[in-house]
């Protein structure tokens, strides 16, 4: 059994909140898990996203367990290949937000003639409305295809909370978890999968 | 030997004065040449580029020859796939575009605020930027990317003079022919291949 994972588990702060108060202290919490499972479920993570995370995971001491229990690997850009259907319909989405990040371009520099005293004010709003447009729900980044790639290639699971990731998931057959149930899924494989004694101690500190 | 056609062959000006004075010109043009070669060469459209070639030729006497001379196919969107890379670049390209729309976007709302008078010139001038940034040298439609399609599927040669497909042929491996220099081959092929009477005269009127 194998997961790919995403960055929003450690960071995103709603996500997060299953497995602790900071990305450090998720980290260990998600290894406690990962530990208990070894030799029976494989973790993975994308460069992009494994460097993303370990922004924001500070904790040496972890280190050490990251690296036995997460596996780092980039996805075989140049062996997989994409439905086209999939591609169609991005560029054709991707078309659509273009003309709309004008729309809102637009209408930034219609309101700015009037209010000439907001404009730092106006800018917010049209960076808001600007990224609202251009990348909300869509797989906009290197390191979000990524995550989508190995999970394509090593046929796992992806466990995020990005609707953009999700959707692409969902279109290319890719298996799922939604991150917020992340916790209890762990939960459940190692009830499932281990006999373990829950008296036994973790080398995760 | 098989080619798919872009419209800039008849509706670019440039490309088009190749062939003749305006796109219905052009395309009797060409289909003398496609005439000669029947049976020997296939020229294919796929539909969103047919729909828009044939907004521009509106001389309904061409209309027997091009249903005759073009074969109109969409690709089979459902059987083709990408190679990953190509999809990765897309993004990144698209990513690095749209970071750029909003800084030419901020800059246009900057401008206005000192400039109130001339808020249409500026909003010109932000579509000319915009467009640009966000589109120039990119695959950015449904109908650029079916030309591309329909070309895999069928081992064709692309003739286009558009760089963002050209540069999406040669990035896939499939084979062109710069709109540009496309009557330069069609001339070529009828030499080489038909031993035609000069003297013939076409139907295509």
């Amino acid at each position: 059994m194998k997961f790919v994972l995403d960055t929003s588990i450690f960071v995103n702060p709603e996500i997060r909140g299953r497995f602790g108060k900071s990305p450090s202290e998720a980290m260990r919490e998600f290894l406690r898990y990962a530990e208990k499972l070894f030799g029976k479920v494989e973790f993975y993570m994308p460069p992009g996203i494994y460097r993303e995370v370990m922004h924001f995971v500070d904790d040496e001491s972890l280190r050490p367990h990251i690296e036995l229990y997460i596996v780092k690997k980039p996805p075989n850009v140049h062996e997989i290949k994409i439905p086209a259907f999939v591609v169609y319909e991005l560029i054709d989405d991707i078309r659509r937000r273009t003309d709309k990040g004008l729309r809102v371009a637009e209408s930034a520099v219609r309101e700015s003639v009037i209010e000439t005293d907001n404009v730092d004010k106006i800018i917010q709003k049209l960076r808001r409305n600007y990224r609202k447009a251009l990348r909300e729900g869509i797989v906009d980044s290197k390191e979000d295809f990524e995550l989508i790639l190995l999970a394509m290639e090593l046929d796992a699971t992806i466990v995020s909370a990005d609707v953009g990731i999700l959707t692409w998931a969902q279109k290319m057959g890719i298996k799922w978890v939604d991150a917020s149930t992340f916790r209890d899924v762990l939960e459940g494989l190692v009830e499932k999968l281990t006999g373990s004694d829950p008296s036994k101690r973790s080398q995760v500190e």
